[in-house]
């Protein structure tokens, strides 16, 4: 299948020239694009202003034998971009297929559904645009029946995002004869094409700077749906690291973002030494931290295997860390609570065993099964000792100062929950 | 595709009436024959002896609902095999089928390739039967020429794996016509069928207690293949396991054998507070014994994604409980060391973080590529500080009583693993 963007816009409320060049959260329009693309299609068809050669030199530097491109020119982009998208019918020839707008930012999973549908892609419940600005769509027979800004009566509203074959073309060129200006929503008027739902999911047209920045926070928002967060991790560390990943999605990349974390963890520990207290809170900081190498590369389009390996790596080597340096300066307190120093080495080695194994016992169930635990065991997410729900509380014990009830709390909460896990796939394995 | 399993057979060597019941290394011949084709058959149908309903009842008794089968009565099995093979005819039908020997072992692998091929299957390279005792088969222009098992000038050797279609029962019956005794040999020069290769995969047929008894070590053996073990593991701990396995494979599941491993693991941090040096050899035991789940496993057609995951659990908690144990026993020798209490501390979270990790490195590693770090990254094979390895060492300075420097070499080996795997997997990533 080949895809057609039409990229002709002017752009001129953004004080741009190129909308599609413009960034979301990190990656520009038209990387987004064909990066959610590209598995579904064997060459782009851009149809540009020729009066801006932007795209065409940002595609020459950014995509050249990486992916199949090919540039149309349009030298009459006031005629609308129903004509823009006529330019794009010899490029395209019989077979079917996408056409999408150069300024729209769709999420992965509505392109996911919509390249398996039908003509229109049709939203009917819009969940992240204004209603009033969009393009309606009154359905009949699951065709088009009409479409416009004005509809006052609608069914769905136009994503922007349509499967079609050459019959579109033959449309457009029947609009072309009568009018000057040809609008896409003039072609489909013409073409009434059948209508599929995808609705609810992520789409946006990016019209003005507060329109770029909601799509921005939007997506930021939702990179954080579906990951078997603990308790504190959705009342407390998303709030905030979703906060963070807004001012950093354009500035940091997501293995710096691990890194940031990490060190701050690493710092954490060092701060043991000089004061439990602000230890335990750059601790609970390093854990909110630790939220966003994921939320801006999700956001950013940016997700890596290697990334979200080293990050768990280093996770535990923080975790580790932090125990260490509990042991290490209140080791002489095993006195105070009578625990005899083999008591003591018994408890800090139950606590770090505890600490790394609720993580291992579920990164092995996703190297066995290929599924992840959250996902097919529902009480998993139920029973606490989740990395941010131990963090958490072991800031508080550091604020309390009690560094042995600390060590004492994460050999427990660590090791029953192992134990739970245990019994929870067992159970869920013989069902 | 349906399948045709020739049953009939007396199994007179055997002391036996129905070789297809018998166990081989854990699994009765049937329940292999059904276990390897079944996802890629949809009806068997087995050919038996009227006069016996060892077959009929086993199928009814243990595959009732589970499978799709028929089983059709050969009232004159002294007709020879050719002749049962005819009696399927109506069961099959006219789409193509497989056909094979009821008597015959396969492995997975053999299977996986001879499902995909045509004709007869033949292995080039036999590696694992006694040739002379095989049926051989003349190949010309990719099709049998001659077929027998006293051909002087062969090819290949007849597997008993067969994929056909309706013109080997027509085959069948021109050779009925003429003759009272049918072989399948007969059938198969009558039909003269392309040839296609399956070489040097394990199969057999089991004729006599040695064939058996050879079948059950080939296929412990073989469960071994490929395994991404250490050194230790290689040279010294498999070859006693195998040994080991072959003797309990009939009487123990892949489960009790990896409780078994536990169980004395466990015993062995226990020996630590008698001796250090029985405890050392006792923990060597448990890391030998740690195979045999997973070779009793796959040589019984038994591996389970729940039984791997359990048994890499448990396998952190045997390590924990030995450096526990040894952390406890001896933590007063950091006098003798001049390590300061803070160090023996820390030296013992080394130790127990670096035991752990290697293990997590590469469970990680899997649950985010998908595929087996030791497959993926060949150094990782090289690297020392697996488990296998870390073992043997471990009970080297038990026997050296020298339990501080135990602690001190699995820190270093463990979490130089670590930090050598992080290298060898960005450097593998970013290839």
């Amino acid at each position: 299948m080949k895809a057609v963007i039409l990229a002709s816009g002017q752009g001129s409320r953004m004080g741009y020239r190129s909308k599609p060049l413009l960034k979301v959260a990190g990656r520009r329009i038209v990387d987004r694009t064909i990066i959610l693309l590209k598995p579904h299609v064997d060459e782009f068809v851009f149809v540009v202003r020729s009066d801006n050669r932007e795209i065409e030199d940002y595609l020459e530097k950014n995509w050249k034998g990486k992916v199949k491109y090919r540039v149309v020119k349009n030298p009459v982009p006031e005629r609308g971009n129903g004509y823009t998208f006529l330019l794009a019918s010899e490029a395209v020839g019989k077979e079917r297929f996408i056409l999408t707008m150069g300024d729209h930012v769709y999420s992965k999973e509505f392109v996911e559904k919509a390249v398996k549908m039908r003509g229109l892609i049709g939203d009917f419940r819009p969940r992240y645009i204004d209603v009033d600005e969009a393009t309606k769509v009154r359905v009949k027979d699951g065709r088009v029946y009409d479409i416009g800004k004005k509809l006052k009566d609608f069914d769905c509203v136009d994503t922007g995002f349509f499967v079609l074959d050459y019959r579109a073309f033959e449309a457009a060129e029947r609009v072309a004869e009568r009018k000057e200006v040809v609008e896409l929503s003039d072609v489909i008027r013409e073409l009434k094409p059948e209508v599929s739902e995808v609705s609810g999911e992520f789409w946006m047209d990016v019209d003005t700077p507060e329109e770029l920045k909601r799509a921005k926070k939007l997506l930021i928002r939702l990179s954080v749906k579906g990951r078997g967060d603990g308790f504190i991790s959705r009342h407390l560390n998303r709030k905030i690291s979703t906060r963070i990943s807004e001012l950093l999605v354009d500035h940091l990349t997501p293995d710096q973002a691990t890194l940031l974390a990490f060190f701050v963890g690493i710092a954490s520990a060092l701060l043991v030494f000089r004061n439990l207290a602000v230890a335990g809170i750059v601790y609970q900081l390093s854990s909110v931290l630790d939220g966003i190498d994921g939320e801006i590369a999700r956001a950013s389009l940016r997700t890596s295997k290697f990334g979200e390996w080293m990050d768990s790596v280093l996770d535990r080597y923080v975790d580790f860390s932090f125990l260490l340096a509990v042991a290490v300066r209140y080791f002489s307190f095993y006195q105070k609570y009578g625990l005899g120093e083999k008591g003591m080495v018994a408890l800090v080695m139950f606590a770090l065993m505890g600490c790394v194994m609720v993580s291992y016992s579920t990164e092995k169930f996703k190297a066995s099964y290929r599924k992840s635990a959250y996902e097919c065991i529902n009480v998993l997410n139920c029973i606490p000792g989740k990395r941010d729900e131990r963090i958490f509380v072991e800031m508080i014990l550091c604020l309390l100062n009690l560094p042995v009830l600390l060590l004492a709390v994460i050999a427990m909460l660590g090791n029953a929950r192992v134990a739970a896990t245990i019994v929870a796939v067992r159970a869920w394995d013989v069902r």
